[in-house]
């Protein structure tokens, strides 16, 4: 195999065959630890990296789905024994039980390891799954980017940036080619409690890249609208159901009510891998429950703080469904899509 | 003059005379150490009131207009100064611009000063403040109980209890009174980003009385509004201008987006003394902005942590401003106000 090596904002693979024996290095950069610090983690096994995506070290839909596939591709480097793989594939395939996109990716490597692929093909198939998502983040970039107008006042919610997917990222992504296309725009950034995925990735992300941003709580939005100060909204998705309801990250809903009400455009950016057609609508995703420390209190890098009392109950999903009729378009690689389109069954 | 013995649950106030010397103590409970832990301070100056009220160690609409008086009562026990009390409430008076509470109560003992008042009848009138918002509050929780059911499941936003006035609250103090009356409800309860009054304070008074409640961010109360989790929602408010707009905790103005559009019924609950008949309109309420650190990571007691980026643009306002449209009914001491009664003038 020709040598390999794999460079995204969040994540690093490296490939090398040395007397006939494959190598390979696997890191992520430990979302966690962000913004206070930038500390690349070595994945070595099935183990460590489901681990890793259970912590929330690497996350974002597209992401884990590219990351889980390239531990697939280590393992398969280091040894191929295909019943083995197929273990480790269902183990992968459950460490999340929302984002569609991981599942995909399992299930398309695993079609292969039922076809009885060479080792080779394999590894090549599982890498190729990172040049799909680059792929797809550069086209739903390029179909969101025009509906973004000089001037404009944008809200995001949640990070889907290069810190999400193996590329530019999803709605972060369209952001960012207006951007740096040369348009002058405002982002407006929630918090997005519990786990701060805005304040800590979002908001470092467009520092990174110098657009001009403000971040707030996640209840500032609305006040906002009512303002007239934002005229657009763009998120992600983890799952897209046939009908065109879609998970994000808990909030997203909100977001799009008040949208809703204050009439203004709400777009979902995701690639066409987060669909998910056996999912008829919203209310049959699974949606993940995490636990009570996120909402009592604060945990990372900067500090692990409680200032919630003891023994409280907590309601803590980790995602919310918003039904198609709050949406605007779906911004997707393959073109942008609206409710007729959907309705014409274009996600089924 | 007599002695007298005030106790609140975040509010101590003990006159006695003594060789015709009247002597004060004035405590307050810190409310940024709660629920970690529970420590009185003792305020005798003015400028230390003034500090408690921007730090928020005294905080809630009702009670912050209670806790100046009685520290006027105080200054005019140390040494009865007309034109001196007027400059000491003139500094409390801007300690902060929303809330109106504060504003009436020190405007009914300049026009005391300015009638060339009596020491004794000054200060009984400051005192009569804390037993009239007792009042207030009992016959807010009398009016408003009944707008509760058995089996309902509540929403309430930041704190609005016996730390929040100097009696049982308004919205929570409804609450508790349909619990204490047997009724069985479950209180779902904001947190209340930035300063998480609800995760702190609400959480901790509602534990203390027993009633059965349940904590989360912000942004999750939509998505159970969706899901049927949530029939009434309670808030209190810090001004409520002449046509019925009100301001209250930054996030209110979302909840009552989000109560409106799922046909949820959304409460306000104040005393008298919140309603500014000279505001005409909610757009004319002053919304005090506040520093950027509330938003870039979380103060108090149980630590100090930054999250965010540094350099980060931050927005923060302390309250919104929900029109009156979006609201139900008025639940004040004098009876539950409809928007017929406001178009009729009743706050005017």
């Amino acid at each position: 195999m020709e040598n390999i090596n794999l460079v995204s904002l969040a994540l690093q693979f490296k490939l090398t065959t040395e007397n006939n024996k494959i190598k390979t290095e696997l890191k992520l950069l430990d979302q966690t630890l962000l913004p206070q610090q930038e500390k690349w983690i070595t994945i070595e096994t099935t183990n460590q990296m489901i681990e890793a995506i259970k912590k929330l070290q690497v996350r974002g839909a597209p992401l884990i789905g590219v990351a889980a596939s390239l531990q697939l591709a280590q393992e398969a480097a280091l040894e191929f024994n295909i019943s083995d793989l197929i273990i480790k594939a269902q183990a992968l395939y459950q460490a999340r039980p929302t984002a569609v996109n991981l599942m995909n990716c399992i299930d398309r490597l695993q079609i292969l390891l039922s076809e009885k692929v060479t080792q080779t093909d394999f590894i090549k198939a599982a890498i190729s799954l990172f040049n799909e998502d680059v792929q797809l983040c550069q086209s739903i970039a390029k179909n969101g980017e025009g509906l973004i107008n000089d001037g404009d006042s944008i809200l995001t919610h949640c990070n889907t940036g290069g810190l999400a997917t193996a590329g530019v990222g999803t709605a972060l992504g369209i952001i960012l080619k207006a951007h740096q296309s040369g348009k002058k725009i405002h982002v407006y950034v929630d918090e997005t409690r519990p786990l701060l995925q805005g304040a800590r990735l979002t908001a470092w992300e467009l520092q990174k890249h110098g657009v001009p941003c403000t971040l707030m709580t996640d209840n500032m939005a609305a006040q906002l609208m009512s303002l007239g100060k934002i005229n657009k909204v763009f998120v992600g998705s983890d799952r897209i159901a046939a009908n065109g309801d879609f998970a994000n990250k808990i909030g997203t809903y909100s977001v799009a009510v008040n949208s809703h009400y204050h009439k203004i455009p709400f777009y979902v950016a995701a690639p066409f891998t987060t669909v998910d057609p056996l999912c008829t609508e919203g209310k049959n995703i699974p949606i993940e429950q995490r636990s009570s420390v996120e909402v009592t209190g604060a945990q990372g890098f900067f500090g692990n703080v409680q200032w919630a009392p003891s023994n409280i109950n907590v309601y803590n999903p980790s995602f919310d469904v918003t039904p198609a009729h709050l949406t605007t378009a779906w911004i997707m690689d393959r073109g942008v899509f609206t409710k007729e389109n959907i309705l014409k069954g274009c996600f089924s």
